[in-house]
Formats: structure tokens, C-alpha cells, sequence
């Protein structure tokens, strides 16, 4: 068996479906560029038959991406599958990945077929989809409370359709380690031609095991593919997350004994971007990403730790993306050294006059802020992305004032399609009389189902980025602000939010 | 053996020695009545002997506390010892965990000692911990990594001094579940008197394993003590999460076949109570208490789950303390409806005067804010014990205006010991600009390492939350403020900071 396990990452296609991470094709293809550099073999890049947008997306992601595989997920019937196939057609390296359900709760409640249906259409969806690429995936979704017999059967079948890869999901999180290991390796023991396939695993942390689990499936099941997102990303509580199971194969080597691809030095670089594009928080005591994952890493001196750093430190920071000085420009840093700043940190701007946008910004928050972390930039790179959008909505300018005793006031002047409106309000503080104020305008009529400020170095000093989450006629959509001042960012992040809003789209949901 | 599965909570110990996670006296005690309402079994209340404080906060827990067994950690030497039996004299039921690093690496070190002095070392201790309390518990710190002949004479001979639980902390958060589980199991196997004690598992998330290591530990080892936190609070990348480990057993009984005597209901009030106390946020995507861990819990409709929940849920969201209906009070809502309220949230007051002030702070709060939910009355009774704790600093009144092309400018008025002094200054942003006009007149010289805004209830009409994480000295405080103005409620988070920093604390730094 190879020693090379693949690392399959869907932080694009599960990770993006948990609710309120949805993103825009922009920061979808920002991501999967950051996916390149991390090297993952695999990038799931959407699922292109669910809406318009999806499909743009994998198709922009297909075109751009040269190193990794590219990959759409597609229902297990003809026309996701062409849907799939014609946005991957400019890939490199394509696959498909078709689903369709075997547990007997899932094919009766919610797929209302026989299990004689579901094993045809399964066949049928895999003959199909290798017509028309090479390189396809099947997974039997719910397989881990599949009836083994039953799915034994399925598998057999697409295997010798020609399902190169055979994924077993745990769809609902419900796994054991022990079990679930033995479970693929029962599966791959009784299916006749399961040396032809590539197992993978999938396997979601509602009994927070995701990693465990998978990492049985790989050493007792003999799986070599982890399927995987960028901060454990997902619906629910989420999927394995990506940099928990690859520093544990890289750091248990000696039990593992198995190689990945992945430039580990990535790793935090995708983990910030992840969360500033998704408005999804990482915990400060969440592995690897978290802010003290590492003591010496979170500005807090331990002489204990300082001392002898490998008595309680089995990974090293620098290892992982942490840089250990995080000034990096100031006032005076001119623009080469901001444009090759954005490469270092994985920032692709897609136009000079781009660049320049977000240089002009750049300085202008110099300006105001001695000294500029990289989290600034990337939190103005993230901005910039926003306003990269086609614009609806545009903030020119504003005021606020709040006094104990009196009702907090404001006054904002934004742009609706070019012409200047100015909204005026008071409310229960000056975040939220601002945002009143833009919606005695707008009167969009969304509910706001999430406001939260990222930290991000650590000081109100620093730049703040708000996350606002709104929710309108079964839509829900993130926007996001950054901004010295966290009134004016909250602003900023309301009008994004209004922007998307008012992009169309329309999706179809899926599980996996 | 038993099937009954022993849940020792380390919040209080392992979890508040995080950086920036440091917790006062009248926190320590709410917590610990949280836990005991949660029917943990052992609460691990702090180690008496690291300061003053702890010490005080132990005594505190162990007289407060009747139906869970309070337990102080101590190094294994007579002093540590005496001072945690003197801090648990008043407890229903004690035990004093002892502990002594038993790896080659940590031997070396940190103690330089020899083996042999090691192993004296540690039977003296449970010898003098014995002759002190009933119930002691041993630990060989960084076990997992020991040189296995020697952890056996180690553990043979505390048994036979009379330790009734032996617990084997994977410290570093290296192992892998069948590794770890095999290593308690050899243990047991081949240490002759290890039927004498229960044995327990202690592990860390760094490889993102620090349940299913646990749960390993039971299944495969055999092992019946698991040692956790609230929201797997800790070091680095945190302890075993409690909300976690314990779900699995109860949803996979199939499996374990173990009873815990946990009142799953009260997890949630807990969980919140823990991340509001720390100012430590959890991530969206955290099993069991993360905002998006039950779909219908999020505020979010989606079809699909809504038709068929247990397709896709394996835990009901009310078994664990999520309620579906979170609007509890108004404007016309009595005192005895807010102290029911308060009790059934889990806060107890210390005394009706302390009632008193919360019921006026929620009157205030009730005229400015239409519906107040659960989360609202817990920041506001976190802020209550803020400023139930003696104040150096207190807030009278404040003002702050900001305009685009202008700086941010604020007005503080607050109490110095009972004088009142009014800052003035301006700042990059209205929240900073309010800080540094209290820092003005203060000079506390701090360095502000974190800060961080919760969402509360979602939207920007309700209360915000800060916290603020001040460094001075090498020192670690946390303030929370909360209040529906974001600024103002930053201004109260800075002042219970300094409060906090002015109070004298200085502790020894146990890790486990």
C-alpha cells in the first residue's frame, strides 16, 4: 500500500454550506489559491449544479488552479454530473465527486427509493461521469450507517464502473475510532475488487473524534485520503479539520508512517483567511490555529516554557505559519514592499489597479496606525475583496456621538447605485444607531442574526473587523469591515452584507 | 469493574492556568456551584499552595460546595500538601491530587533528580497526603512519556501507600487512542496491585485527540476517572472538553456501556458561564456548545433538517441545556421573575443586596432594550461579580464622538477609590480613544494583549461583551464589561481590568 496520503480538502464545498460561511466567487477562488500554496492534493472546489454561482465558481477555480486537482461535487443523476463536468472542463487535473445516500433512514426519509434504485442510479451516475472525466469519486452518503451488506454491494459495483477513489462519510458525526476504522477495513476486505480503488475518509466532530476518527480509518482501515477543512469548517460542529490531522500525521510519523504533500507553513496563512472571509471565529485553545496553541506565540511570557520549550511543546510555531515578528511595514513602506507583503502572505490580487486600490488604503491606514501587522493586511486585503464586488451599496461618510444619559446618534452618508443618500438615527449604541441609520433607507427588512468583532492584534489600537451575518427570504449572508474605528467597520460591514443580499442566487443544499 | 465512569472537572485548575484565563475568588465560586449543579463528581478547585489567592479560593469552593467531592492540587512535597489539606478542611468530601514528573525529559529538566529520588519523593507524598485526607490521587506528570518499567514501580508503590486513584496525564497532548489506551492497559496489566486503585485519564487537544485519547483510555485501558474541562478550557490547545466526552458516552452507550451521573441540561449555562468568566470565546463550530452545533439551534432554517432532524442530528439540542424559546423577561417583568430567572440560569447571588443591584441594572437595561434573553442576564450578572469584586476603579459617565476626517475623541469620568476623575483624550477609534483617556489619568503601564467583543444575542440591539486582557508585570488579568453601547461597555471591561491588576496575586505555575 502507498505511503502517500492524499489530503482532500473541502472547505470550499462542506465548510462553505455551514450556515452563514457562505462566499462569494472572489474569496472562494482567494482561498483555493491558498489551498495551491498549501499544497493540498485535492480541492473540492463547490458543487456546481446547486446554483449559477457555485458553478462560476468551480469553473473560475478550475481555470486558475495548475498544481491540485480540482474537484465539484454532483448528485448521482445525469445532469449534475454534465453541470460538473462542463464547469471543471478547464482543469488541469479534474474530478468528480458523486453522492448518493445507502443508510436506510436516508434512502427511505429523504430519497424515498428502494435499495435496488439507489444501487442502479449509483452505478448509472459513475458510468456517466466517467465518460466524461478520468478521475471520480463516489461516496455512499450516511455509509458509516450503511447495512454493510447492502453497501458492499454498491461499492463493488461503482468500483467496476470505475470509481477510482470510494469515500465513506460519517455523515452525521456519530463514529468511534476503533469502529470506524475496522468498519473500512471490513469494507475493504470483503469487496473483491477494493485494490482498485483509493479509500478516503469524511468524517464530521459532532462527538468532537473527527480526527481521531479519520486517523483510525487511514492506520486501521487502511484509508489513504483524509477529507478535510481549513479550521474544521462545517455544518454542525463542523468536519476534520485540516491542520489537526496533518500535524498529527507529520508529528507521529513514527506510528503513521505516511507522507503528505502539505507545506505546513501555510497553514496559518489559510486558517486567518479562512475566518476573516467567513466571519467564523477560531477558539483561542482550538489545535494548532488557535491564539495559544503555542505558549510563546501568544505574547504572554512562561518562564517554565521559555526554559525548556520541548518539555511541553511538541510542535514547533515557526512549523506552522506562526511568524514570530509580525511588524511588517509602516508609513514609509513603499509600494513594492507592500505588493510583495500580499504574496508572502498569499494575497492574489486579480488587477494592478487593484493593487493600487488596496495600496492607497494601505497608506491611508498608516496614517492613522504606527505600525501595521499582518493581520492588518490581510484584514485589508479582505475588505478590499469586498469592495471588489460589484457594488450596490458604498460608505462616504459618517458621524456618531454617544453621551451617558442621552440616546446614542448617528449620521451616515452611503452611495445606492452611485447616488449619495444620508440616513440618520439614534439607537442603543452607536454601532447599532448606525446601522439604523443605513436601514431607514434601505429598508432591506433583513434580520441580523450575528455581529461579532474579531480581535486582530490584540489592541484597540489596531484595525477592527466585524463580521455581520443577515438573514432575508431563506438567504443568509456575511459581511465584513475593517476599520481603525469599530463603528465605522461595523458600517462597512453592513453595506457588504446588503451587497450580497442583493447579488441573486439560489442553491440547492447537500451533505456529505 | 464499574460501570459507573467518574467525571473530574479540571476548569478551575488545569483550564484557569491558560494564559489570560486567570479567575478571581467569586468567579472560582460561581463556576464551582455550576459544576455542582452539573453533578460533576470531582472538582478540581485549584492548587492551594501556588498562591494565596488559590488558597483562598479553594477554602471558599471546599466550604461552599456539598454533593461533588472537592480536590486541590499540590506538588509532591509536605508543604503543598499542608496547605491543600488546610484548604479543604471545611469540604464534605476532599482529596488531594499529589503530583511528580516521572519522563526521562521532564526529570532532567525541570526537577534534576534522579529517578530513585523521584519514586521516594513520591511515596512520602501520598504517605503525608494519606495521614491528611481519605481520598488521594497520584499523577506521574508527563506519563504518557515515561520509561514504562519505572512508571510501574512508581505507581506499585503509591497504591501501596494508599493513593486510591492513579491518574496518567498525556501532558504534551502527544498521544494517539490505541497507543494511549494500550499504555493504561499494560499498566494495569502488569502492576500487581493496580486493582487497588481507579485509574484516570488526563489529556491534551494539541493533536486534536484529547477526547477520543480519553475515551480510549476507558474502552481500552480500562481506566473509570476522566479528567476535563468546560469548553476543553486549557493550556495551549486546551484539556479533553467535558461537553464532548461526555456526549459520547451517553450517545454512543451502544459502545461504552457507562453511566455518568452528569445532568447534560446544564451544560450550555455552564459553557457560557466559563466563556463569559475568561472572555475565552467558542468557535461556531465547536461540538455540542458551539453556536452552529444543532442546525435548528442557529437561528438558521434549513429544510432539509427541519423534515427529518435525526437524519442529520445524533443529540437533541434541549438535552444539553439549549432552549428554543431565549426571550425570558421585559420591561414589566418583576423582581421575583428575575431572581427565578437568575436561579434557573444557574446564578446564585451571594446576598439580596447583591439581588438588588442586578434587578436595578436590569430595569435600566429593560428601558433600553425591549426583549432581554438569557444571555443578556448572564453578562449582566458577570458584570454584577465584576463589580461585586472591591473596586479600585469604577465608571461615572462618559462621552465620545467620531466623524469621518477626524480623530475619535472621548471623555471618561470615573472613580479612583472614591474620587472622581474625568480623562480626556483621543485615539484611533472611539472604543480607543476612550481607553486611553482612562490610561491617561491611570498610568497603569499595561499592555493590552487581547481584545475581544462577544455577540450576545446575535444582533446589535442587544448587549455587547468585552473583554479586555491586560499584561503588566507578569501578570495576566482579564476584564469583562457589558452594555448595550459597545464603547461604553469597553470603557467598564478596561476599568474591571485594572481592578484586577491592582489587586496583589502571585502564584506558582503547576502544568498536568
Amino acid at each position: 500500500m502507498s505511503d502517500q496520503l492524499i489530503i482532500f480538502d473541502t472547505t470550499l464545498r462542506d465548510g462553505e454550506q455551514s450556515p452563514g460561511a457562505s462566499m462569494t466567487k472572489d474569496e472562494k477562488l482567494r482561498i483555493a489559491r491558498q489551498l495551491e500554496r498549501l499544497k493540498v492534493d485535492v480541492i473540492e472546489a463547490g458543487f456546481a449544479a446547486s446554483s449559477n454561482g457555485d458553478f462560476d465558481a468551480v469553473k473560475a477555480i478550475a481555470d486558475a488552479i495548475k498544481d491540485s486537482t480540482v474537484c465539484s461535487l454532483a448528485r448521482a443523476n445525469d445532469r449534475d454530473i454534465a453541470r460538473a463536468a462542463d464547469a471543471l472542463a478547464g482543469a488541469n487535473r479534474a474530478r468528480i465527486h458523486t453522492f448518493i445516500a445507502t443508510s436506510p433512514l436516508h434512502m427511505e426519509k429523504k430519497l424515498r427509493m428502494t435499495p435496488e434504485q439507489v444501487l442502479e442510479q449509483a452505478k448509472q451516475a459513475v458510468r456517466y461521469a466517467r465518460s466524461r472525466v478520468g478521475d471520480v469519486e463516489f461516496s455512499p452518503e450516511d455509509g458509516y450507517r450503511s447495512d454493510v451488506d447492502f453497501l458492499c454491494r454498491v461499492i463493488e459495483a461503482v468500483i467496476a464502473e470505475g470509481a477510482s477513489t470510494i469515500n465513506v462519510p460519517d455523515t452525521v458525526g456519530y463514529a468511534i475510532p476503533e469502529l470506524y476504522g475496522n468498519f473500512i477495513k471490513t469494507l475493504r476486505e470483503r469487496i473483491p475488487n477494493s485494490d482498485k480503488a483509493i479509500w478516503s475518509v469524511h468524517c464530521h466532530n459532532d462527538l468532537g473524534m473527527a480526527v481521531a476518527n479519520s486517523l483510525a480509518g487511514v492506520k486501521i482501515g487502511g484509508a489513504r485520503q483524509i477529507e478535510c477543512t481549513i479550521n474544521g469548517l462545517g455544518e454542525r460542529a463542523g468536519n476534520c479539520s485540516l491542520e489537526e490531522v496533518v500535524m498529527a500525521v507529520k508529528t507521529r510519523r513514527d506510528y503513521f508512517g505516511l507522507e503528505v504533500a502539505i507545506d505546513t507553513t501555510q497553514i496559518m496563512p489559510a486558517s486567518r483567511m479562512v475566518s476573516q472571509t467567513t466571519g467564523f471565529v477560531v477558539q483561542p485553545n482550538k489545535a494548532v490555529v488557535g491564539a495559544n496553541a503555542f505558549a510563546h506565540a501568544s505574547g504572554i511570557h512562561q518562564d517554565g516554557v521559555l526554559k525548556a520549550r520541548d518539555t511541553y511543546e511538541i510542535m514547533r510555531a515557526e512549523d506552522v505559519g506562526w511568524s514570530a515578528n509580525k511588524i511588517v511595514l509602516g508609513k514609509l513602506s513603499g509600494r513594492n514592499a507592500f505588493k510583495q507583503r500580499l504574496q508572502d502572505l498569499g494575497i492574489e490580487m486579480e488587477s494592478e489597479s487593484e493593487i493600487n486600490a488596496a495600496f492607497a488604503r494601505f497608506k491611508e491606514l498608516a496614517d492613522r496606525k504606527s505600525e501595521i501587522f499582518d493581520e492588518d493586511i490581510l484584514a485589508l486585503a479582505s475588505d478590499e475583496s469586498v469592495t471588489a464586488e460589484k457594488e450596490q451599496y458604498g460608505l462616504v461618510s459618517m458621524s456618531q456621538r454617544s453621551e451617558t444619559g442621552e440616546r446614542p446618534h448617528a449620521v451616515v452618508v452611503f452611495t445606492v447605485d452611485g447616488k449619495e443618500m444620508r440616513g440618520e438615527s439614534d439607537g442603543n449604541g452607536p454601532v447599532d444607531a448606525s446601522l439604523k441609520a443605513i436601514e431607514s433607507h434601505v429598508k432591506s427588512g433583513a434580520e441580523m442574526v450575528l455581529y461579532s468583532v474579531n480581535a486582530i492584534s490584540g489592541s484597540t489600537e489596531s484595525q477592527g473587523e466585524v463580521t455581520v451575518r443577515l438573514q432575508h427570504g431563506g438567504r443568509v449572508v456575511n459581511g465584513v469591515g475593517a476599520d481603525p474605528d469599530i463603528v465605522v467597520a461595523s458600517a462597512k460591514a453592513y453595506l457588504s452584507a446588503l451587497n450580497k443580499l442583493h447579488s441573486k442566487a439560489d442553491r440547492v443544499a447537500a451533505q456529505g
